[in-house]
């Protein structure tokens, strides 16, 4: 960018009027979970695109704790949005296919009642008296714009990033039957105990701050500026990765401010502080992350997937690696919880060095861009079971059909490999590449697919064609399957590859009824000559260029090894298939299949 | 520990007076680095054991941001000081047999001076007008204790953790005739822009404060307690990782504060500041906090690598995995810059889940406190060329020699490759183990060694045999070495094991004038009839317990592949040994080596 210091990710919105808003009052009082009501509530929100005829074409995004309803641009005219990359025409969120509406939060400062309103009660505004909300209050709202004002039966996608992920999450929980598809977005079931102590600071700034007269300042010359502009340079830093930092300290821009600007990073915090707090209430802000520190959608993983057990949607969650305020690992709970709660979930953690942030930047959007556009469409022609009907809807607003799968080359094992599984079972693949043997089986009629997947554009590859998959590495294992979960779990020519093959296929029989394995045998009689007459060790790894010293094989076993193995597991050998492959042959145990057979394919249980 | 909530790592200090401290005032005044001087600086500072008779035995520490001198308790009545796990008789810093001083820091608020004392020009305190001090103000003044106040001519050892690496880092380039031992940890040399962005935040926050009153606030009756406890907050979130401040806020327990304690995080913080604030001065926190801003040793590693020239000391260096005030990677590049510098420096990363805290508690202290005494052993043992005298000590005060290494079991592999290495030449051997091959070329008289090592436990082997040792992971590159830095560079029997072997290869030869590889040979007899009459993979792994599975090795290959990698990559091979080891002959070219021999070491040149 040109200039990276003062470059926006959600940093430099301005308070510009909202040309395009339009607001609605809440016909009858809001009923609080904690208790109370709030009369005339008023949320306002942006709407993009067209509805369509069976309202089925609507999606929702809910913003973070200081974004709004200006999620993007309306014309040429009009101000960029906080997620301008992401919605629009032809953009990910395409505004040509879909109705997207954004509105602002309950409790925020951007139009909806919040605590800058006048409290009827009282004449003046609620200021610290506006009553504590909660997360669920927020959805409430919101659910009652998309259901009651605009007679929405069902969302066909809810999208949140950040904490708006909180408001996705509590919505599909509670109100599952009113929604196709979730996006959850750098994000997690609740914030960490850092994050909350980041944000327990940051309002000790506040209420510190002597201008903020108990949160009664709206009638004085100056409100808590200082304790407002220290709370959202704080946040700030979260936002970005030390990577990202550095880079925006690079410059030698010094801005105007009552805070300390002698450092380049200094002068960067000032600016985000000191328009922020154009932008910004200060009431709104400690009413909003207070909601946020109390969220907690489940204390345990049990309760989380107990809860993700009542949602009806399919899942898609994305998590940026360097992403410090909402870690991976806080996205992958979700991603856990929703497998083990047995819903359709696809999960990717996009390689990023610019953090939370990442969400909003360019780069990122460029690769989870096309996620989001393919679950999409994923969700267009592949409706969940329950809640959905096929949209049905004009072909002139739906025009193109889900992707066909590329022509899929012939493969022996994968033919084999499909007779050991019956019709209708459910299967998990390790290790599952573009999806080949999940695609197989998709073709002949099977449903309950699930592919792991290391490479991220692989997991891009996968959900294209409409394959539900997890960007994980099988090698730290799979805790995220619960026992018995599927039926069989395959591992196709990928043992190979694995570090930690006791504990991969240990998991395997753990997650599965039947594991099988394919591998390609080191025994085979044409690696035996190699390594007798030439001297030279046998390579696995068929890959043009790959030799042994970059080959991603890092184990050699031959069928009598992997018996052997098996043999001290206690693992029963269901049944084994050896091939040669070349000659497209099954050789028989009485023919020597450790000396004839390059791959074996072997069943497994406990 | 039995209450974790209120636990100390450096958070509980008490303001109790100190009992043991003494005193000592320049007899001139100081002139500051940034221009102008300070008149009647005093030191405080306390001292543990006994300086010897050639006052060869002194060890100083560097205390933190917010330390003080009582580094440990004087005795069973004294309080126990900031770093007690470390410091006392028979502790890693053992003041049986050394004379350790800490002493408060120039700008600090523990006695000696700083902004809170009388500026004699105007009879009130300095306040704000305590002039600006860098790292090398206050190490001038620690620098005068010792020489001019104690007459030591040299230290020992100089310990600087966390932002005390900054004042031991400076210390060792300007006074480089002064030291013999540095040990830097959990430090860098510079905070990262992340930091710096905390520490620009905590001070807006203090200077916010309207009790701050431009800094002249010590006749009033309350001080900027809110600003600075804010600060103080902050700082605190930094020290603790992201799974320590999970275990911190398990507790339920509530303090009575100012600060927002509605969650149990919000009342471990303002615990915290609350604390804090009654023993520290919120001038002291700017004015040191600036210090350590600032403090860059150098812009470039280019430069840091030729400040680093300068020192004549003899280097540990560690870091904590989880750190993430310090991360690992700004310890390294000190580490890195005293290899280019061509200094002797060993380093370890501790695994950790703590944080930066990790320092001061129990768990670290036990395993790098191994690291810390056996590094002060071979100091004494083993001075440095140069400024190193021989200590020379009383036989009473110094009485263990330096340990013996362990009887080094015959290998013919190793007696080969120390054939290849004429005596005196300088020597990296990476994946060096517990320093077997290493120790062999000492005990022949070569002193320039240096390993590379990935497990931390032998990494404190190494340490604890007086072998340099760098704790890194070759897979991911050696750039710590700069070209042509070693006559010779190993990798003795780890080939095998390499993931990136043509990285590992191009950097040995990038390092090294000669690299000198020994890998088992796939190619032998043996494993060809394994393979061919057994029909199961040959195992190059012959550690009990190890199988295909699980071994650590992950190439094959027979000395044809590796002389065709050469050939493909015009590496040349000047000489090439073949061993039989279990018959401990060597097998000519001309009796074929790829099969008659199990172990191949090849020199290479480019």
């Amino acid at each position: 960018m040109a200039d990276d210091f003062f470059d926006s990710s959600d940093n430099d919105r301005s308070n510009k009027p909202l040309l395009h808003a339009e607001s609605w009052t809440l016909p009858e009082p809001l009923s609080l979970e904690g208790g109370g009501v709030l009369d005339n509530v008023t949320v306002v929100y942006e709407t993009y695109g067209k509805l369509n005829a069976e309202k089925s074409n609507a999606i929702f995004i809910c913003h973070a704790l200081s974004g709004d309803s200006h999620v993007a641009s309306h014309d040429s005219d009009d101000d960029p949005g906080w997620w301008e990359l992401m919605v629009g025409p032809g953009k990910p969120i395409d505004t040509n296919r879909y109705f997207v509406v954004c509105a602002n939060i309950l409790g925020g400062c951007r139009g909806t009642t919040g605590p800058e309103d006048i409290n009827p009660a009282t004449g003046i505004p609620y200021g610290k008296d506006f009553p504590a909300i909660c997360i669920a209050d927020i959805v409430n709202v919101n659910h009652k714009l998309i259901c009651d004002h605009f007679g929405i039966p069902s969302l066909f996608a809810l999208v949140g990033g950040s904490l708006g992920g909180f408001m996705a999450l509590d919505w599909a929980v509670r109100y599952p039957d009113t929604l196709y598809g979730s996006i959850m977005i750098a994000t997690g079931a609740r914030l960490s105990q850092q994050s909350r102590a980041f944000d327990v600071i940051a309002r000790n700034a506040i209420t510190s701050d002597p201008n903020f007269c108990d949160g009664q300042y709206y009638d004085k010359i100056v409100g808590p500026k200082k304790g407002l502009a220290i709370a959202r340079q704080l946040g700030h830093i979260t936002y970005l990765s030390r990577e990202a930092m550095n880079r925006k300290s690079a410059s030698d821009r010094k801005v105007d401010s009552p805070f300390e600007t002698i450092y380049p990073v200094g002068s960067y915090l000032a600016h985000q502080g000191d328009k922020f707090v154009e932008r910004f209430d200060a009431n709104s802000y400690c009413t909003l992350s207070i909601a946020l520190d109390d969220y907690n959608q489940s204390q345990t993983f049990e309760d989380l997937t107990e809860d993700l057990k009542k949602s009806r949607c399919r899942w898609l969650c994305v998590s940026f690696s360097s992403d410090w305020l909402f870690v991976p690992s806080q996205t992958k709970e979700i991603v856990d919880a929703a497998l083990a709660a047995g819903k359709e979930v696809s999960y990717c953690n996009v390689a990023s060095e610019a953090g939370h942030d990442g969400f909003l930047l360019k780069p990122e959007i460029d690769f989870y861009g096309q996620l989001v556009s393919a679950f999409l469409r994923n969700l267009e022609s592949n409706p969940q079971v329950g809640v959905h009907k096929e949209p049905n809807a004009d072909p002139a607003e739906f025009p193109e059909k889900r992707p066909v799968p590329y022509r899929l080359k012939h493969r022996i094992d994968f033919d084999r490999i499909l007779e050991l599984i019956p019709p209708g079972k459910s299967v998990l693949d390790l290790g599952c590449g573009k999806g080949e043997l999940l695609l197989r089986l998709r073709q002949r009629g099977d449903d309950v697919l699930l592919g792991v997947e290391l490479e991220q554009k692989c997991v891009l590859h996968c959900i294209q064609h409409d394959l539900n998959v997890i960007h994980t590495d099988m090698d730290k294992g799979l805790r995220s399957f619960r026992d018995n979960q599927f039926d069989f779990v395959v591992l196709s020519k990928t043992l190979q590859t694995v570090r930690n093959v006791e504990l991969v296929l240990s998991e395997m029989l753990r997650i599965g009824k039947t594991a099988i394995v394919s591998f390609p045998n080191f025994g085979y009689h044409r690696f035996r000559t190699q390594l007798e007459m030439f001297g030279t060790a046998p390579q696995t790894d068929t890959r043009p260029g790959r030799k042994w010293f970059n080959t991603n094989d890092v184990r050699f076993l031959t069928i009598a090894d992997f018996r052997e193995l098996c043999n001290v597991k206690r693992y029963r050998i269901q049944k084994m298939i050896a091939l040669d492959t070349e000659r497209e042959i099954e050789i028989p145990e009485e023919e020597s299949p450790n000396v004839l057979a390059d791959v074996a394919i072997i069943a497994l249980t406990k």
